[in-house]
């Protein structure tokens, strides 16, 4: 636990550094710019920096590293990369909850909702909402440009060039991946009606695989582990380690996104209903309704919802048995994780913080 | 002219190529995917591909590239980065027109327009135009990924490290710059009323130089000439170049807003009088209006025109002076970008198809 504070204060500073040069190259263009930098700052002090914490462990699965050293430059690399990962994060969380019409993220009003309030306040021209809606697609843009940048610099820093050219592969596939897988999910509310069950379960397998798991855990690992220099069958341990960790951190979200405490997530009570999300609990769910009741929870899915009829909603999925069912799905997914460690060619110390990082992703509770 | 031919046929091809590569690597995540790639070849496909040559003539000031010998590792180099800028500001243009709602683009519907009428035709549920946002926001993600892609093959083409560092940062300033100088723009459109006459031309000018200038020339031409390893001088002539040849381009992108052919321009005529784009053009028309006249005027711009107001507005550009003084501007700005290669140790083919090259992005009619 010491090593997880310790990475959260390095990340906090790096990141804090980071906007800090930004700032000071974007003088030239005026103290209006502020306002983009300082809403990156406070949005990137939230989160729960899982993926920086995998970029580390991935690293640490293949070369050892002391987090209690002066930052130098292969701690500094690792750090550069994890902070790279957080930023991109940000970037696509800000451009999807525009997409997904969120008004919340992290217990604050999201970006967009927040430039428009600004613009509302200082009663200026034109549409308040509209303007939130650019200030969120370029904040976002920002941000996924100094990702990148950040990525670089880790990728430059160390003197083994193959790896550096590992790592960014392993970017580069995550970074199209969780666009497309994003579309997908966008486009899966946008078709009227559910596919029968099999295909239905396989899409909304496809989205949560391509937008979550490899995203969160699989690619954060392998860059970690490709800037140590992994070779290949370390790359495929922890690849068979990290897929089963994002599908059980996913499918976590998904109960959370149903059941979650609105004070823990930072996010409405029911927030994926409304929204209309086809998660894999969605899916579960109506395979065991009774035509007329699977009707009317079709009928409610993806609507504005009061308390109630979340209550409603609620109630169906867990009467289904889906919810059980999504529990099950996870615990034998972090069985499989812990599975993929045993004799894997992975440092041991590194192996039983993944193992446990494994449980705390898929055990939370926002 | 026939280099300029031979590297647009160059361009094309390798943009056709690296979409095909993503297309065979986005794969496993099945066919709904394929409007996106679909889009992104077509919109592509267009474009006067000023960026990519500015890039090519960068390098070319430094060493010698002869684009008819068969594509090696250099040319291959050159045209990536080429290429990546192309990407880079598709994704830009694409994520502009959501933020100007401008509903065409090169002669065709918006990206965002297009996903749009997709949904429609379909009878897909929900809204279409939020579902044409989520598009067009995913797409430019997506592009600006891949262009980033792109000028990491270039740097890591080449064997000098101290070279793709450089044009590493040179690309990196140049994406922060426009995503800010873009908010800027945006931001100006918000705000009631002008400032007084210098600080408002100060403003333009400022939005000018980042949004535009140095993004359209002077960062292409030195992404280019640090490639090929430029020294210090050498970069110093080419941005001494390639600030007023930018300054230029953008103003003539300003009469051909207010005044251009829609056939050519594939821009509805009048598009910049009704988005309310504070230009130097419009900030010059207004200094010299009348108390009356400028009220009208300000009244008018930023608003729904139709055919006469358009007209109407345009008279009054035209009669205040403004078209002659921004030719002007224009002449004055070539003249000193010409003048900045005198001398300059800079290779003296590619300084006299610079010159070419300003003319032409000075002149042009869409």
């Amino acid at each position: 636990m010491h090593e997880t504070t310790r990475l959260a204060g390095l990340i906090q500073e790096r990141i804090a550094d980071t906007i800090d040069r930004h700032r000071r190259a974007l003088q030239p263009l005026g103290p209006d710019a502020s306002p983009l930098l300082d809403e990156a700052l406070t949005f990137l002090a939230g989160g729960k920096r899982f993926r920086a914490q995998f970029a580390a462990l991935g690293y640490r699965a293949v070369r050892p590293l002391n987090l209690d050293e002066r930052v130098g430059t292969e701690l500094g690399a690792v750090l550069d990369a994890a902070c790279g990962l957080e930023l991109f994060h940000a970037a696509a969380l800000i451009h999807d909850d525009v997409i997904d019409r969120s008004d919340t993220r992290r217990g604050r009003p999201s970006v967009h909702r927040l430039f428009e309030a600004g613009h509302r306040e200082r009663h200026w021209r034109g549409a308040s909402d509209h303007f939130g809606l650019a200030g969120a697609i370029l904040l976002g843009d920002l941000l996924q440009s100094w990702a990148d940048e950040l990525l670089q610099a880790a990728c430059d820093a160390l003197p083994d060039r193959s790896a550096a050219a590992r790592a960014r592969e392993h970017f580069n596939r995550m970074r199209s991946e969780v666009a497309v897988g994003q579309y997908l999910d966008v486009l899966e509310e946008q078709i009227p009606g559910f596919a029968e069950h099999a295909e239905q379960l396989e899409r909304s397998t496809r989205v949560l695989v391509y937008k979550s798991a490899k995203y969160s855990v699989e690619a954060p690992l392998l860059i970690g582990a490709a800037l140590a220099g992994a070779d290949e069958a370390q790359e495929d341990a922890l690849a068979s380690f990290g897929l089963p960790v994002g599908v059980a951190f996913q499918l976590r979200d998904d109960l959370l996104g149903v059941f979650g405490d609105a004070e823990l997530t930072g996010k409405p009570i029911g927030d994926d209903l409304a929204e209309g999300k086809r998660t894999v609990l969605v899916t579960l769910t109506r395979e065991r309704l009774p035509a007329t009741q699977r009707r009317i929870f079709d009928d409610l899915l993806g609507t504005d919802l009061d308390r109630e009829q979340v209550a409603i909603l609620q109630r169906t999925i867990r009467e289904s048995g889906a919810v059980e069912r999504v529990e099950e799905m996870i615990a034998r997914n972090v069985d499989r994780a812990t599975g993929a460690l045993q004799g894997a060619p992975v440092r041991a110390e590194a192996a039983a913080a993944l193992s446990g990082l494994a449980e705390r992703a898929a055990r939370r509770s926002f």
